[in-house]
């Protein structure tokens, strides 16, 4: 069959800097789904977009092709209008957890068709997946079933969804081709707008455990974000979060889990409470529903019943007890003074060396692994008191996780006390 | 076995602007031969390095990994100095055949290990491969011992120089990274080094017709190319030399061939003789003749002798009669007046199309196809005067080859006649 384009002359235009046409992209994009343009041609592609970036058109006409790559869902068909979130990732964030059944109280349909970690950052699937029973996949059908009993699933994003985006990003991780901001913005964004959701509400994290080091890439990758949810009919918001220290006192599948039924209970810790309802008012007022008052369905119950009928109907058990550990050991402070720095980073990796997290795809998760955290920035501290308590079921683990703690646990004898920095940085809509 | 490095942190360093290491060079290029660095992640690489580029450290440490991932030539045997010449490519540049015998007169060893022709620029061995009985393979026995006794030998480079190179070549020929300057420079100068030449003349073309459009791009690969030669103690100059037009009257490889005699002869085109005197002039004082006179040796005959000696050594006839194409057409002047561009790279694919060139290594190529020159750049014609002759044995080819023509010959009724530009437009030697 003959191509309508080479693949070479798409390359040369990216990378001298000129705009791919829209023909171009739709061609390239399903000519590498097809096995057409190889992968060392795809990859030469991405380091030209990734050095010389694609502008607002091309972009969304790039993230449409990875759409037309697959299939798309429905949610019409329900009563309830959608809302969903997506994190970029960081450490200790589990806040799809109390969020999804939270924003289903009020009638609004979550469906979080979620993926497992790889790396420093935790899965939402391999979370849940420590509670007994509990499981990842999920028909079409009963995805949909679901969303109108219960109002919210967390459940395996299906391999029908943007095949092309698939196939390019694991071609972008082993080519160093992965922090392009257009190729995030339209990887993350085929997705959700081939899932139909009506609304979508982005928490991108900032700060050394996230993806996103700094502020002004943060908000680049954002904004690019906004706009294409907008420009394909999804009202889309995001907000800028902090992450150089961790999200809550755990990281870790069971310790995560635990914490999340916490602040469905009404208690649990300040930051994961209040991003929890940062997030749910945004998808809230997105779906139609800016009156609704979600701090009173968590201390009230609302929330905490919708998580149980989430729970028993994927199979879980809610009163299961969690899977602990078999190994602990305490990471102490080394001086009186004011805890100033609990790097995010650090504790990501040494939760992923305990066993919470895998380097491979197809390795195995501990679900009792992970980090507690007993003193936070701009907490006082003295010397030989806890600071973290590192689980993990097999002990040989603890001295690399105490490795990448290096650095990572300061305390300042000098340091006053003092409130976390803002956990919620800035909020982009589109404009 | 454990590798040194990850791929990926090499393309990010690149990527990201940073120098390479040595260690991190010597590790890509051969874990790249290896197959452990994929395709995929060389092309992502190339891309970074053509768009980031390379500074002159970095050009020569990638050089020298090129030249350890294969053998070695030694002519230090020889009694004769050698000096070597490579020319960037352009059409009717036939310049090798002269100008090999032409230095071999004056005692110094000339191996020209050469290559077939792809695209519009005809090759070396595809033109000798006209004259019956000339081979192009020796062992690097025969080689030598043609150097030794005849002086100038004119053969295909073997597999064993540079493999990295090869296949690095062959993955940026499909991934748009062919216009790299480090790439470029150590591609050739990994193959020249490799050779053992003690100098080397290098003919780098600007124009039309040649793989560099505009000068300054071509001085800046002049200037990559003798500051690696020069670091690996190789004497070496560059010529800047004229491609807007082609060189000499005759693009085709038998026609070439018949050129080059003609100036072997002490006739032949005024450029095609400039162009082999100035490279033969910087090949002798290179190679420590500064006082040879090669005019005088193509007046008087000597630069033939060798030629026929040269000839028959690879067992060629040179006083066969050589192809000629079955069929000619003509191409004439739409106008009386002066001819004012006769463009070097719409005759070159006119010659490809007719023939005498391949679209891919493994066509075969004809051996007295190609285009004649009856008319250059200053000359008066008249309306209807024949200014080419193209020749084909296929005549289904005449019409493709015309349509590279359009626009490529242009008579102006208000020319004035004229001197062709300066050929040798720079030179650039160790500063």
């Amino acid at each position: 069959m003959s191509e309508q384009f080479d693949a070479v002359d798409v390359v040369v235009a990216k990378r001298d800097g000129h705009r791919l046409t829209d023909a171009q992209i739709d061609w390239v994009v399903d000519a590498y789904t097809r096995g057409v343009v190889a992968d060392e041609q795809m990859s030469a592609l991405a380091m030209a977009i990734l050095l010389n970036g694609m502008d607002r058109a091309e972009i969304a006409r790039w993230t449409a092709a990875m759409i037309a790559s697959g299939e798309r869902l429905d949610f019409s068909g329900l009563s309830r209008p959608t809302s969903d979130k997506h994190s970029t990732g960081g450490v200790g964030d589990k806040i799809t957890l109390p969020l999804a059944p939270l924003v289903a109280v009020f009638g609004v349909a979550v469906p979080q068709l979620s993926g497992r970690g790889l790396g420093h950052t935790g899965g939402t699937l391999d979370k849940l997946e420590s509670i007994p029973g509990w499981r990842a996949a999920l028909s079409n059908d009963e995805m949909m079933r679901q969303l109108e009993d219960v109002g919210a699933v967390i459940c395996a994003a299906g391999s029908g969804l943007a095949p092309a985006d698939r196939k390019l990003y694991a071609l972008r991780d082993v080519t160093g081709t992965v922090e392009a901001i257009p190729l995030i913005a339209s990887s993350i964004m085929s997705k959700k707008i081939a899932e139909g959701t009506g609304s979508l509400v982005l928490d991108v994290k900032v700060g050394s455990g996230a993806f996103m080091k700094d502020a002004e890439r943060a908000g680049e990758l954002a904004r690019t974000m906004v706009e294409l949810g907008t420009d394909a009919g999804v009202r889309t918001v995001a907000l800028l979060t902090d992450m150089s220290t961790p999200l809550g006192l755990t990281a870790g599948n069971a310790l995560e889990v635990r914490e999340s039924v916490e602040v469905l209970a009404g208690g649990g810790p300040q930051d994961v409470v209040e991003l929890t309802l940062a997030l749910a008012r945004e998808m809230l007022d997105a779906a139609g529903r800016p009156d609704a008052d979600p701090a009173a369905a968590l201390s009230d119950g609302r929330a905490m019943d919708v998580w149980r009928r989430m729970i028993a109907a994927q199979g879980g058990d809610p009163d299961a007890d969690l899977p602990v550990a078999r190994e602990q050991e305490q990471v102490l402070a080394d001086a009186d003074g004011v805890l100033t720095t609990l790097d995010a980073y650090a504790v990501g990796v040494a939760a992923w060396r305990l066993g919470a997290g895998r380097a491979r795809k197809e390795d195995p998760v501990q679900a009792g692994a992970g980090v507690e955290i007993h003193a936070r920035p701009g907490d006082t501290v003295r010397a030989g008191q806890p600071v973290l308590t590192l689980h993990t079921d097999t002990p040989v683990r603890f001295g690399r996780a105490r490795e990448a703690l290096v650095g990572a646990v300061v305390v300042d004898p000098q340091g006053t006390p003092g409130e976390r920095a803002p956990l919620v940085l800035d909020r982009v809509a589109a404009g």
